[in-house]
């Protein structure tokens, strides 16, 4: 059997005629079969044309040569486009506060493949994790921040990142400068421990509580100026009586952003997630 | 074997010892026994004590002979006091505008015993639901309502609302004055086309889809002077993908609407909801 | 604005590189335009390859012509293939016994156009519901069945069934004959109250008392000539606890089972259904 | 404020009028305060009476004295009956075999508090999981089984289990001889990766994608001599879709099964639970 590697594609243009058979076409002449296809059109007159592609091709052809392809294709219909190959390996930063759950089921998941990533680098404002990443052989930088060494932090956390695919806000409780953030766009994700839009800001257990919602939330989304405002991947819930209080909430709470963060993640990392107009397409 | 009813008992009051002691041996005196009781206290110290009984007296004791005796009782440890026989009819006003999912749930609900309620009335600003409650055998009031008339409408309403137990806004659309509200404090359930305290207001399928939330929801409440604040009974969600736009969020969201405000007028009239500082305690 | 139509196109085949481009420069030399596509191969070396397709005609297309075309592809490739337009009206036969629920269900959502079809025959064992049909203006047959009648049943339900697209068994609680299965299979739904396969067979809502499980469930499934054991095309579950007892899981279930029957038989009926193996592909 | 600790106690009972009377008099001459109740019978003829309440004391009330008085009274009214104080260490003996997603949920809950016990023993028939738990500093035992040496195996099991609450089969895979399971009667709890009584035995994910579900479950139970079918404490499920194939269902089941088996091991060192003519009355 040849041995053979696999490309994911993902594409946004604007929809017409002819798209899925030019890109089709061209896979065919390079040697790729399509393993899964999944598209939409929003609306075939004027609408976004919306695919995700997983593409096998013989090692004998180079990556190079189908990236120069679909990059050629790409152009010819104004396609928003991105290419990767799936046995890329994928580096995460982590940022962490006080909390440990999420970064521990983080790096639960990727020890056990769930996550095809590994996590390069924990970067946090306290200490009280740093026993703990040791032990899990996990880089660790203690960055404290306060509002006078603010952008000294950013600068030193800045100069860390690199080589990193996706940053990962697991439960940071700081907030970015807008240049911090920007240059991040689209490759730093944050977990809001509430079902947004509700309870944007502190506090989201304690405003729930007052409300007296019947499910509590987490929201998974991509990091924009706009605090708590950027693209929603992945939401989930969790039922609640009247009997649990604001700790109650919050210790349910941690299945809930656990669950909905490592899902975004290991998403965003399979390349299933796009962004238009400030919504998310999740393929499945 | 002796006949039997039942009595349901709701009962919140500043906790202390010997509630339950009292309250068990007075109805132990009474011949009643005890088929279910939930209780809890949020904090011994100093925290208020929730709890619902169902007690089945047999028929040789006169009921009015219980609710004196759990009165007196009531007066000596300041509860908050709600007693009814679970045998007694129970008649809600429904109101609504144009749509049909809520109201022919709750009256399909209603038929099948699901809930062991009668719709007594029906009041709508439209006549779109007309033929079909006429068809369904149940009293339709058309009751237009604009800027100029509507307190006229709301006193042409209210006059309909003769020993009913519970009001309904099925997707009723209008605004009802706080007088109104304030008539029925308590005892008017509404349910909201989002999960709140997420969009608020009018379309909130709109909001949700501009905000791409990846779960839908709705909410019952009681009815309260502030819109879409009253507290929460019941709410619930269901997912939603990115191919779906606002007329499949509508669609998908009908759904959602009718079960769980089915579910709050269920619970309402089986004396399982109570509330406490604009929350509610829902006893399952 | 030219006039347009839509097709939906279902495919299993081998797979083999090449599929999808000539697919899509087929349908492009037709005119057509891929309004959405979802596309899986198992294994790319062996495998079998699943896709749907909607696509969209101007009306000078003829659908005869996009058919034979189609086909023509077919039969190079060794697909199985459906064709259909979106705006083909679909009718149902429904077979009931006592019970209303789901066929209640069904209506509606015909009703209100969330599934696009029609009940074109109501065919009952029982006279329970008949009267709701007259009023429902759904034509109602009964036709009882003993053992000593079931093959004359049997004929006089065929009889009936003209132009009918999906037969829905909606608690029909009659076995049918293999020879009639056979006549509708792949186009006849059963709906079974439990989570399949647990619980087959009578009663499963006793046996799930007595098991003493924490969710019930219903499962909508094509039926073939093994009972219960058909490709399943749906299943939810709904929580319940040890205070409800057998009457309570059947209200319970009676939600579950509306729910997932009517799911299923809307997929169907947009040709979201593939069988292979006696498992289904569902595409969402 | 004078310190206090908290009894729970579990009652299983004939119903008869005056049970709860009796009780709450007795807590409230012994000095306590009823915190939470929750209590049903199943028929006030002559079903059962279950009940669960948490009581607290001041520390001035001895509890060996509220035990006895309890005693006391439940031979009066025929009660099983189970007293803990909430405050009492437990400790659990970890059963596991390769699969480390189990153990090392519980061994985190724990750790975060969210399980009020400690892992005093883990033991396995293979080595994969030493260097973890000895890197979480719990004693691990390998103690290899094969068909000659099984109850050597499990006698020195047995002897390893001193001050042991609740032993827990985290995916152990190993049949336990009749004698050993009737020793821990009540107190052992498995988790089963299928929603039983779907797929008994072995391989569920593989006869969970053979059967075609749409729905993968996992089951926590307490162990009896018949395989798989001991009391059941908790059930959940999870969405899987044709695209996932036995590997997937794995790595999915993972998700579900560790929650589901936390929950019931928590709930049932919470003394939520309680077992009744083989189903359990888990209070909630």
């Amino acid at each position: 059997m040849t041995s053979r590697y696999r490309v994911r594609i993902l594409i946004a243009c604007p929809d017409r005629p002819g798209i899925i058979a030019a890109l089709s076409d061209g896979l065919f002449r390079l040697g790729g079969n399509i393993v899964t296809a999944d598209q939409h059109s929003e609306d075939p007159d004027q609408g976004m044309f919306f695919m995700r592609l997983e593409v096998e091709f013989p090692s004998t052809v180079r990556d190079q040569e189908v990236s120069r392809s679909l990059r050629h294709l790409g152009e010819q219909f104004g396609m928003m486009l991105r290419i990767s190959r799936s046995d890329a390996p994928r580096r995460m930063a982590v940022f962490v506060s006080r909390e440990d759950h999420c970064i521990k089921e983080l790096a639960w998941q990727c020890e056990s493949g769930e996550i095809g990533a590994s996590i390069a680098v924990v970067i946090s404002n306290h200490r009280d994790l740093e026993a703990w990443a040791q032990s899990a052989h996990l880089p660790y930088h203690h960055i404290p921040v306060t509002a006078a060494t603010k952008s000294q932090a950013e600068a030193k956390a800045q100069s860390l990142l690199t080589n990193i695919d996706l940053v990962v806000l697991a439960r940071y409780m700081q907030i970015l400068s807008p240049a911090f953030v920007e240059a991040w766009a689209g490759h730093m994700i944050n977990i809001h421990h509430s079902f947004l839009p509700a309870f944007i800001g502190p506090n989201p257990y304690r405003q729930a509580f007052d409300r007296g919602v019947k499910l509590i939330g987490a929201t998974a989304h991509y990091v924009t100026a706009d605090l708590d405002q950027g693209p929603i991947i992945e939401q989930d819930v969790q039922r609640v009586d009247h009997r649990q209080r604001v700790p109650d909430l919050k210790r349910l709470g941690r299945h809930v952003e656990r669950m909905v963060l490592t899902r975004a993640v290991r998403w965003h990392l399979e390349d299933r997630v796009l962004v238009y107009q400030n919504r998310t397409v999740v393929f499945p």
